[in-house]
Parts: C-alpha cells; sequence; structure tokens
C-alpha cells in the first residue's frame, strides 16, 4: 500500500451540480422522492401499507401510545431519509424541508435513551432482549444507517444534534461490543455500520469508532461463531438451515481475509467489503486491503453483469458462484449496485486505478439508473437483463423478476438508496488529498476542493457524448495535480490543455495526470469519443455464449419488445454491420443504436416441437437499441441486453 | 371417435419378454428392485429412514401397537410394490415371493374396516376425519394405486383375496362421492383413482366403477371449488397461496373440459389426463376425448423436452408456460414420464397413431431409463437436460438439480413407479381389438394375442439396431390384422413379409397394417436402419437457440464430462460433417456417436469478462456423444443433450 496516494471524498455540498443529465435525476430526487417518502415515513399515502415509522418513534419517545409496528429494520428508513435530506440541503437550502426534518431529529433525540441506545424495536418491546439476535434483528444495521444520517445532516446544515444522538449512540455501542471482558463478542447480521463508524471516526478524530469498526471486521467469522453460539443461547431462528451458504449469507462463516469469493447476500456482502476497505485505509491493515482486492477481482471479473449488477440469485439476494450470471433469472438488486458504488469509491481512496472507477461508473449508469423510472415514481428493486412478462407470470422460478417498475412504498429499501446516493453523488465524482485531486467522475457543475480552495468548472455530455472540460475557476496558483480519469470504454480520446493538442501528462493505472502551477482559466477539454462496442461476455459465462451485448460510452443498450416485436431470443445482430446512432424518443438528449439483424422465422415448422429436417430461416430485420436504464420506461413488454449474433 | 377402432392393453403375463436389452432391465427391477423395496418397507434398510408402511398396516389392523408414521401416503408404497409383485409373477413364478406378499395382503385385508374403508393414516388417527382433506391428505390416491395391485396381483396370480378388498374399498368410495344429495361432491387431489376405476371396471364388468371415474372427472374444477369450500370448512393448510397456478396446480381451477393447457403438478396433470382418456374411450364422451387431445397436442408440441420429460418447474413439480423448457433448472419427474406413457397407451387405444407412441417411446427409453442406474441401485427423480455439479451445488435456484442418482430409500416414489412400468412393459407393447392387433414397441419375446389366441414371436434389436422380426408361431388362420408402428424417427425403413421386398399393405397414421388370413411360420421383417438426427427445437423454445441435441433411433444421446472434458457449454458440433457410430464402454451392446466439433478456448481473454476486441478462438475437439438414459453411470460430471453448432 502506497498511503501517499490516500485520497478522500469531498462533502457533498462542496460538489454545486450543474449537468444537463444529473442536473434533473437530483432535482427528481429532491421534488419527488424526498417529499413522497416522508408521506411514505407518515402513513399519508393512500393505498400503501403503512410504514409505521415515525410513529415508532414517537412511542419510543413517549409522545405516543402503541406498539411497535413494521419490519425490524424500520427505524433505517426515516435514517435514509435524513440522509438524503442532509445532503439534499447541502446544495439546495429549503427552509420547510430543515423545518420538517428538525422535528424528526427532536423526536429521535427525545427516543433516545439515557445510555445512548436507540432503536425503537427495542425499546417499544423491552430493553432487556436488546443484543439478543444481532443475527436477524438489524440494531446495528439501525444504528450505521443513523450514524450516516447523523453526519450528513451535519455536513448539509451544521446542525449537530442528530450527530450528538449518533456519537452517544456509538459511544453505547462501543461500551457493548469489542475484545475486552464483559464486552460482546459480536458483529452485526447487516453491515454498514462499520462503514458507518469510520465515517464517525473522520468527523470525530476519535480513534474509538475506528477501533469498534476493525473490531467488527475482524471478530466476523471468527470460531465459535458468534451467530451459531446466539441462536443456541437464545433460540434465533435461522433462516438458512436449508441453504447452500449457510452463515456465509452474513459473510459470518469464516474469518473476513480467509474470504476469497463474495458470498451470500450481495447488499450486506458489499456494505462489508466497503467497511473493509475504509478500515483497511485508515489502519494500514496490509492483510485487510489484500482481502479487499481479492474480493474485488471475484466480484469485478466473476461475479458481475455487464450492467454493473451484482447477485444473480434470488434466493437470499445473493452472489452463488464465479461465472453464473444467468439473464433472465438474475436478481442484481438495486441496493447491491449501490453498495458497489459505495465499495468502489473506497477503493479509489486506497487506490485510484480506472478499473474501480470503470465499474462505479458502469453500476451507476446503468443498474442504478434502471432502478427508477424517468419521472422517479416508480422503482425496479431487482434488475434482470432478460425480462419475458408471461415467464414472470407463469413461472414461479421467475416470480421474482419484475417486469415493471413498482410504486414506492411496495419496496421500502431501493428507493431511499437511490436518493440518498444521487443526492450526494459530488462525493463520488472526486477523492482529493494534499497533491493530487482525482475527478472519477465526470460531473457538469463547479466542484471546491477542500485541500486548498481550487474550484473547477466541470462541463460534460455524458452519458451522450464524449465532450467534457474542466476549467479552473479559483486557485492558489501552487503546484498540484489534476488527475483525469481516461475511461475503459474511451480508447481514442483526445486530450487538450489550453488548447494544446498534445500536453504533457503521465498516465498512471487509467489517470492522467497534468502536474503544474494551475492559473484561472486554464481548461482542460477531454472528447472520447463514443466508440459503439460490440460485446461478448468471457467463455465462462455459459449464458452468452454466441451472444452479444451493445454498450456506447458508459451505457449498456438493449432491445424491447416495443421496438423489435415479440422474441427477441429470435433475433441475432449481423457483426459485419455498422452499427448506427439514432435519436432517441423516450427522454431528452436520448441516443438509441440501429442495427441490422435478422429474425428466426417459423418457416417450416408446422408447429412441431423437435425436427431434424427444418431448415432455419431468417427474416431481415433493424434491430433498435436503447438505453438499458430507460428500459420499461413505455410500457410492458420483452427485454434482452444480450442478443445473439450472426 | 371411431369405435371400431378402440383396443384394449393386453395383460402383462400374456408377454413373454426374451430381449437382450428389456430382459436385463426387467430381471434388474425383479431381482434388486422388489426384494430391496421390500425390505425398504419393513425399515430393514440399514442407514435410511424407516418407511413405517407395513408397519402402519399391522396398527390399523390391531395387530400392533403404535402410532401413524411416515408420509400421508405412505400406504401408496405397499400397493405399488405389490402392483410390481403382481406384474413380476404374472412371467416369473416365485413361490417364496408370493407367499411374502399373500401375507401382506392379509394384513391389508385385516385393516380394512366394515365399511370397506382403507386408508391406514386415518383408520389410526380417527376415522371421525377422514375425507376431510381430499385435496392434501391421498385418501383417494392411496386407494388409486391399491386399486392397481389388486388387479394386477388378481392377473399375475389368479388370487382374489386384494381384488376383493379393494372392490370393497371402491364400492365404500362410490357410496361416498357421487352427484346425489348426501354424498360429497367431491374429487382427490392427487389424481389417479380414475384411470384405475375404468380398470377395475374392465376387471369387474360392474358400470358403477366408470360411472364414478366419470364422476370424478366431470365434478372436477366445478364451481364453487370444492377445495376451497373444503379449506373454509376444515381449515385445511393451502400450500399453493403464493403460487401463480393456486387450484390449478390440482387441475381443479376450472372445469377439465375448459383446460387447454397442461398445468399445475406434472404427475397429477397426466394421471387425470389417463384418467379422462380411458374415461371417455369407455363412455363415447366426445368433448372429453377433444379435452384429452387438446391437452395432449399442448403436452407433446409445447411443453415436452426432447427425453419425454415433462414439467419444467421444481416449485410444484410443475407445468410452467409453453416453449419454457429450460435445460439446466428441469425438474423432469421420473413419476411424470410414467405417467406420460400410462397416458400415451391410453390415446392409444383410442386412436392408433404414431405419434402417441414415439411419445410413449421417448419417455421410456430416455427420462424414464434415467430414473435408475444401470445396476438398478440409484435413482433419478429429477431428470434435467443440462447439468453442472457445481451450479447444483452452488446455487439454490439448481439445488434441486440431481447430478447423482441416489439410492432408494431417499426418495421413495419413483423407484416403485419405475418398477411397475417395466414389470408390465408387455402391456404398452401392443393394444389389441376384434380386427386387429397394433404393435407400438418393438420388444422381443412370445405375445398371446388374447381375442384369438394368435401367438407372435419377436425379436427386435432396439435400440442399438434397428432390424425388427415378427414371426406368426400360432394362429388359426383367420383374417385379421396386424398393424405395426414405423416409428417417426425411422425414415428410410424397409418391409418385408416372408422375404417379399414389396409387400402388400396399408399404411394409416404412421402404422402399417397387413391385413390376411395368417399361417404359422409368417414373418414380417422391418428393418429401420438406424439414422442419426441432428434435432433442432423449434425457435420459440428461447433455450435452444443455435444448438442442436443428437439422437439415433429412440435414443437421445448427450455429452458427458468425462468424455469431452469441463466446460460443456464451450463445445459445438460441425454440422458439416459426418457423426460417426462408435463401440461404447459403458455398456453391453452400448453404441456412442463421434462427431467433430471445436471448443471455445479461453485465448486472449486474460481474465477479462466482458470485452468488445477479443477475438473468439476455438480448438479443434471430437466430441463424443453417450446415449442420455446411462448419463452418470461414471461418476460426477457436467453433461448436456443440446450442444451449440457451428
Amino acid at each position: 500500500m502506497n498511503s501517499k496516494l490516500y485520497t478522500v471524498p469531498i462533502q457533498a455540498g462542496l460538489y454545486q451540480i450543474d449537468d444537463p443529465f444529473w442536473s434533473k435525476k437530483r432535482e427528481t430526487v429532491r421534488t419527488q422522492m424526498i417529499p413522497y417518502q416522508w408521506k411514505a415515513l407518515n402513513d399519508q399515502i393512500e393505498g400503501a401499507a403503512p410504514s409505521h415509522c415515525i410513529k415508532n418513534f414517537k412511542i419510543a419517545a413517549g409522545l405516543e401510545e402503541g406498539r411497535f409496528e413494521g419490519r425490524v429494520f424500520q427505524d433505517s428508513d426515516v435514517a435514509k431519509w435524513l440522509e438524503a435530506v442532509g445532503y439534499s440541503l447541502s446544495w439546495h437550502k429549503d427552509e420547510d424541508l430543515e423545518r420538517t426534518a428538525d422535528e424528526v431529529i427532536d423526536i429521535i433525540a427525545a427516543a433516545q435513551q439515557p445510555d445512548g441506545y436507540l432503536d425503537t424495536y427495542y425499546i417499544i418491546n423491552g430493553l432487556d432482549k436488546r443484543w439478543t439476535n444481532l443475527m436477524n434483528n438489524h440494531e446495528l444495521y439501525c444504528a450505521g444507517h443513523m450514524i450516516e444520517a447523523g453526519i450528513a445532516y451535519y455536513e448539509g446544515t451544521g446542525k449537530r444534534k442528530l450527530l450528538d444522538v449518533v456519537i452517544r449512540l456509538a459511544d453505547c455501542i462501543d461500551r457493548t461490543f469489542g475484545p475486552e471482558e464483559g464486552k460482546l463478542h459480536a458483529y452485526p447480521g447487516h453491515e454498514i455500520i462499520e462503514m458507518a463508524l469510520v465515517r464517525l471516526y473522520h468527523q470525530t478524530k476519535e480513534k474509538k469508532y475506528l477501533k469498534l469498526a476493525k473490531y467488527f471486521i475482524d471478530e466476523r467469522g471468527q470460531e465459535p461463531l458468534y451467530f451459531k453460539q446466539e441462536r443456541e443461547k437464545y433460540g434465533n431462528t435461522y433462516y438458512w438451515e436449508d441453504s447452500l451458504f449457510q452463515e456465509q449469507y452474513f459473510q459470518a462463516g469464516k474469518p473476513v481475509r480467509e474470504q476469497t469469493e463474495a458470498e451470500g447476500h450481495a447488499v450486506r456482502a458489499v456494505y462489508l467489503y466497503s467497511g473493509m476497505a475504509s478500515a483497511a485505509k485508515e489502519t494500514g491493515d496490509e492483510s485487510l486491503w489484500q482481502a479487499c482486492t481479492r474480493l474485488w477481482d471475484n466480484v469485478a471479473r466473476k461475479q458481475m453483469y455487464i450492467t454493473g449488477a451484482i447477485g444473480s440469485s434470488d434466493y437470499g439476494e445473493a452472489f452463488t458462484f464465479d461465472y453464473d450470471l444467468p439473464n433472465d433469472t438474475a436478481y442484481g438488486e438495486t441496493c447491491a449496485s449501490i453498495g458497489m458504488i459505495f465499495w468502489a469509491r473506497r477503493m479509489l481512496e486506497m487506490e485510484p486505478k480506472r478499473e474501480y472507477a470503470d465499474v462505479m461508473e458502469r453500476a451507476l449508469f446503468n443498474t442504478c439508473l434502471s432502478g427508477m423510472s424517468l419521472d422517479g415514481r416508480k422503482f425496479f428493486y431487482v434488475n434482470p437483463l432478460e425480462v419475458n412478462p408471461e415467464a414472470c407470470r407463469k413461472d414461479q422460478l421467475k416470480k421474482h423478476v419484475e417486469y415493471e417498475r413498482q410504486p414506492w412504498f411496495e419496496c421500502a429499501c431501493c428507493p431511499p438508496n437511490l436518493a440518498r446516493l444521487i443526492t450526494s453523488l459530488g462525493s463520488y465524482a472526486v477523492t482529493v488529498n494534499e497533491r493530487a485531486m482525482y475527478l472519477h467522475l465526470y460531473v457538469g457543475g463547479r466542484v471546491k476542493n477542500p485541500v486548498n480552495d481550487m474550484v473547477l468548472r466541470i462541463e460534460s455530455g455524458l452519458p451522450w457524448n464524449g465532450e467534457v472540460s474542466v476549467t479552473v475557476e479559483e486557485c492558489r496558483g501552487e503546484s498540484y495535480d489534476l488527475a483525469l480519469r481516461m475511461p475503459g470504454w474511451a480508447d481514442q480520446a483526445s486530450v487538450r490543455l489550453n488548447g494544446e493538442e498534445e500536453p504533457k501528462y503521465v498516465e498512471v493505472d487509467g489517470y492522467i495526470h497534468f502536474q503544474r502551477e494551475w492559473r484561472q482559466g486554464d481548461v482542460i477539454k477531454l472528447s472520447f469519443g463514443m466508440p459503439i462496442r460490440v460485446n461478448r461476455a468471457n467463455p465462462s459465462v455459459k449464458e452468452n455464449i454466441g451472444k452479444v451485448s451493445v454498450s456506447r460510452g458508459p451505457l449498456v443498450y438493449c432491445l424491447e419488445e416495443i421496438d423489435n416485436g415479440k422474441g427477441l431470443h429470435r433475433l441475432s445482430l449481423c457483426m459485419d454491420q455498422e452499427i448506427e446512432v439514432l435519436p432517441g424518443t423516450i427522454a431528452e438528449g436520448e441516443i438509441d443504436l440501429k442495427g441490422q439483424g435478422r429474425r428466426l422465422s417459423d418457416e417450416g415448422w408446422n408447429g412441431a416441437l423437435y425436427a431434424a429436417d427444418v431448415e432455419e430461416v431468417y427474416e431481415e430485420q433493424t434491430l433498435i437499441f436503447v438505453p438499458y436504464y430507460m428500459w420499461n420506461n413505455r410500457g410492458v413488454g420483452e427485454m434482452t441486453v444480450w442478443v445473439g449474433r450472426k
């Protein structure tokens, strides 16, 4: 590890996004999703199952009477909402929204116990039961989300109340868990607190939080297995008795450093790996970092869909095994790809390599954006690469595959996660240290480097065109590195500095480094071109043998029934003909692709199911590809990312 | 319907099988499976979960003390065993076995209640509860199996005791169910009694059994739905609440004449359809027959694997929808293909069309035979067309897919069903009526026509060679039809009668009819040739796009890892080269096939998962195909029926 390269992310509020593509997404989140979720949290959405989330906190605070209702992790919904609100307020002041959030924070603070404990499920149902079902009951998960919220809200508003709440909560957890005698030698069933505690350490500079995060990571999966002991002691239900992955569902079957393949619940896994990368960076723990890179290689090179989706199995929302990437039964939870982005940024903080940013961009532009409809009102939880609505309706194996986005209230987990990702997008786009600023994603706007107050104005045509400019608006004239990522898909990029066509730079791991004394008005112009790529999958991926997937820039494309007719499996793309660019009609700026192809016809079959003497007959057909993330914005129909080829 | 064509099957004992292929299978059943199952029924197999089956009958008969143990349909295990024993005794006398069976029958008779009721679950647990959970509790299913056993044992031994037991049982059921007021307007959750009652009608000539069978069929799925009413009345658990198929799991969501697609549990479905075909034949009910042919067309032309396997989904062991025939998650229960054979024979009785016999033969030689290992000691319940053992171990979606046959005791349903099929094979090979004898399958041996005492000696090289001869050994010199099936796969057959190369015959629906006054020594010789076919699937089957499956005669072939290496999905068959015949090494007489192919290599990939710039590199490879039914007789490994093509 070369600690000199370590970078840190910037606060979301330091990146004033102004981008033809992303501003709209962000506004959708701010004006649609955040208010809608507020209603959901308060059971004000007609026809929706009540969330009971705010009510649980009021009951826990003694402000109302009643029972705890909702899932055992219901508290995390308000935490995710507050986190998104915090980010949103950091770049868009809104007094009404802030007042509402402050009121919620008052209730949360009132619900907190004198010792700092905070989880409404146990506060309402009996504190004597707390910490007795870490495997299933998400106390530390809710705490992790609340810590993220406390920090985000402080960053966005400067108000400490929730931050102080989560500090007390973290202190309570620190008094409860650890290697010392008398403490619980345990760890959470659903990870997230690890990365949250590292962030709290950053915020407070209190080493104990980092130590606690590291403890949770190191203790995980050590023999005797804690969850097993816990089950024996408290009789907790073990849902995975009949499963193939057993304790690895929680990544808790063996120590993290012995885990070489991503296993179990995908969201939990990548949240854990994010925490591991954060802890490795802060502690300089080489073996932990090795575990991170091993797991990264496994996921990114053997268990990830071309859309950046991960977790191929519905059962356990889990990873399966290397190269097992079925398209039509894919799970690919939106949250898992969001977690992949969390993890990628933390890997980038350690080691600025293009590969991490490429995956981050892939997950962001494809699976994450696919997670929401263009109007921000409907959501995918599951992100398949091939859909036949009839199969989803008639085959139980594909029942989990959604062929239509669902309204928010039916799935409480992915939409708020999208909200907190998109409202904090700036903190994924760049990371900085004393010597350099790395631009990982090109998002239009104005970003202020907290290290040296340098201000850059970025303009970007992505994902529709590859023209990017980075202008120095403010600087101190000191020597400093600007490191710009050359995306893996941009193989014919041109670079200009102040108009100079062959400027001096050094390329390291996919980043071009300009080291100079910057002056106001300096401009770097990148022109990536937008090559259309016809991708193949590694021959070990049996599902994609004989198939190709078309992409342009960061966007993966797909075929939809509405453009190409029923029976997409019958289509194949002619490889010897050019694919053309076509203005799209689904959304502003959209670019579709048009290829020559053919369709396998029924001619000669006469209703037979098998035959040795029927010649295959094909009909010429133009194939229209649309960006994957836009699918199902024009009604229900078949879709496929991978298509046959001729 | 042309009732003049109706035929009836012959008793198993009238077909003295002497065939290089089938004699061995039959002996395996007689000498291995029947004794083994007897031990299983008596809990004498070390390491196996106790069956408790015989014990349940002893307790019900008051001969022992104890509780009912085992599944609610445990009684059917002894019934299936007795049925197979009955058939076996019809062609191979065995005093010890017969004495053992007689003793079991004494116990069964002693357990029967004064009113004829017979089901040990309710006799032991309380007769007041009987007939209160027809949906789940299999009373009528067990009765159906016992009726089949009573008839088979009578046919095999001439002993009436069990036949009289089942007649009393059928009378009890007849007093309980029917359209009359005061009777239950209901039907079974698991079908089989329908076809059993028609067979009992044949045996006894008592019309009431036919009427009752027809009642069960006609009442099925009528509104108000009986199982729903039953659930409301008795609170019975409904396992399919969360399913896509609901009451159609039992084929009980709508009247059978409105069922146009095979739905729900595949074994139940084809048992029902078998009963429907039997009842349609006996009653001349045209609309019922239409329903049979519609359902047949749906299954055989849209929902059947090339191996004759049916029921593509593990969930509910069920049919899904047209052309949904995934290879690697296939269920294809052995019992379902056995049921397909029951159904096909009954369709043939109505209408001797090659199509029915082709399917019968396909299911028999492929999925049914695949159901048992060559030594008769291990069994497949599930019959996938593509297996990767790693996937079965690591992906819950494929957990049901067996990559290794299991010892008998782990699955109590398919092995005894195989035993009763194989011991009665003769009754599937021919059917007869006053005017004609139809030879559907060519099984070597001597068969006596009960209509006219004509005796034929048949010699057959199937499935390894296509030489068949049919010699008249005894006859009365009357004019009579011999109708011989020309299999769908035999497109270049030659036919000779007493050496004459172009004998006179009429071909109708795939059967060649010789009508003449037969003389002793007349010989028909058929030479089918054994064309090797490279089959394609209908373009609507998305799983098989770009793939082929090789067959020779009735046998479907497959690739195994042991012959072709790991990663079978990387292989493709060169279509422009001859496939050669090769002596096999797994079993005597076996013929393997050798084709030229190629293997997609890893060259150029360097561990990448997706790439646009890697050219596909292939290596030449000889492909060795072995008969599908023989797979997994040489250890664990990958297998595939469908292979890519070049």
